[in-house]
């Protein structure tokens, strides 16, 4: 039996599994994130952790993959992630675990890339040459696959569509420039949709006694689904500026479909209606009919885990 | 001695060029379009063009490239070109050409992406894996290069980046749509912008009294060097909706450099200051200061021909 690891590095958590090439995972594992302060007590962790996988089972190791906020595929570093204790600075987790393990297939990129690559080797991207992976989380992150390759750019960060302006002059994002998709197309862009609506219509919301730390974009769904009018229209404008900037990345790359991927998605319809609609409306003439965008066929339990070791088999097949 | 054609296929002219690898056109030949009002007799035209270029050489000719409206490289067709006497259709040139001349390498794409590949083979991308070409005319013509490639997704007609959204519910555009970056920023959105910002202050340009038809990027360009304050503004606009936009371009791609090509460019700094500017003001903080936009090296009066002809050597390197 041949087998890939897959680790999914978060703010919170560190994962990692045990993957077949059909997708099934057999082994899990888990430690937390936040009690390794540095760089080199995390690699000691992670790599002890590794170490028991492979112990513990009795096929061939194919290779490590690695999903890491801010990981960058040319250099196998994590730059400068945010939410890791580690904090500022390069570090090079791909080279530490070569030297461990000698294996020749050790690669890490970040999560939305990680997605895309994901859903061509397990989910509903196979055989795919042009497709576009969307993952609606706090911000909104992209894997954008071309010529069956990811597209990785001069220095590894290409595909950083949550970062393209949606409206000039627009909302403050963290970046620091304003307007840019992420703060509408996410779930905190629901939120702040919501709290913009409650504003602009001077309340009118079955859930407007919340707290601003107390509602998400769940809690607006849910809200939605029983009928609340601001709620409802918040996801129909969260789908209309999603789909009019899906129309932008299509003038760019032509994918055949594009994934959403994420905690709001599982909204269905509520999101996936409006952004269908915005995204025909606003196409090219030639594109127009031609586009689908379908949610994410990766099981959700499973995902980022199965992502990270999808870039191990992504490998091994252009080997052959 | 080994050469390529290239041939440049226009609403007015049809230009034929024989080129060396190193970008020296040896010959040239043109003929009128519009003349031939059927697929076949432009085919015929074309080919007893070609024949007498080959039959006047001395050289061994290593395949033929062309560059056309709505050329598709997938396809080798030529797909409802508004512009050209035959119309309406799907017009197989590439494979008339093949059956004609027994040439492995004929090839064919559109306006934009020749121009790319021209940069790429004899111009200022040499070298260069990731980097766009934006061509600036009529229209807004854009030819994206990832991993040395050209990029040309699911059906062959990817970057049509003219057609992203820049101004939501901004100027109609010929494709249907509203507010397209090429209502902006080419040599017909330098002149909506004049005539908006000639209404705008209600007069005090130069050139006000000429009339709409009399009216180009050209004489904007002029009045503006000769400091017109609504040319100057005009061109300064057009940098920053220009600049804005190259930005998201960034965020999907990360190229190593940007070229403009046409003749807005030849204003030189008039409008790369502003777009430089707006550029580096909107990119994702990662990437300020590191992405050039410079003005195409292809010579101006080949540039045609030589981007067209750049698809057979770039065939011909892949092979080796």
């Amino acid at each position: 039996m041949k087998y890939a690891i897959g680790i999914d590095i978060g703010g919170t958590n560190t994962k990692l599994g045990l993957v077949e090439l059909s997708g099934k995972v057999l082994a899990h594992d888990r430690f937390n994130t936040p009690d390794y302060k540095t760089f080199e007590s995390y690699v000691e962790m992670l790599s002890s952790r590794i170490k028991a996988m492979m112990d513990n089972s009795n096929g061939e190791c194919m290779g490590i993959g690695i999903g890491a906020p801010n990981g960058n595929f040319y250099k196998g570093s994590i730059d400068n992630a945010p939410n890791l204790p580690f904090g500022k600075g390069e570090f090079m987790l791909v080279r530490e675990l070569r030297n461990r393990f000698g294996l020749h297939h050790i690669y890490m990129t970040n999560d939305a890339n990680a997605a895309a690559l994901g859903e061509k080797i397990y989910g509903g991207a196979k055989g795919l040459e042009h497709f576009i992976t969307i993952t609606l989380g706090t911000g909104l992150g992209s894997g954008i696959v071309i010529d069956g390759k990811l597209l990785y750019g001069a220095d590894g960060a290409a595909g950083e569509l949550g970062h393209t302006c949606a409206v000039p002059n627009g909302r403050l994002c963290n970046c620091g420039c304003r307007g840019c998709l992420e703060t509408y197309a996410s779930a905190t862009g629901i939120k702040r949709t919501y709290f913009e609506l409650l504003a602009f219509y001077g309340g009118g919301s079955q859930i407007q006694n919340k707290g601003y730390d107390e509602i998400d974009a769940l809690a607006i769904e849910l809200a939605a689904r029983a009928g609340d009018k601001i709620a409802l229209e918040t996801y129909q404008k969260t789908g209309e500026i999603l789909g009019k900037n899906l129309a932008n990345f299509v003038a760019f790359s032509r994918p055949q479909k594009i994934f959403l991927f994420g905690g709001p998605v599982k909204s269905g319809e509520l999101l996936l209606e409006p952004t269908r609609k915005a995204l025909d409306e606003n196409l090219y003439p030639i594109w127009k009919g031609k586009i689908e965008v379908v949610p994410s066929q990766l099981p959700e339990s499973d995902a980022a885990i199965l992502g990270s070791s999808s870039l191990v088999w992504d490998a091994v097949e252009r080997e052959v």
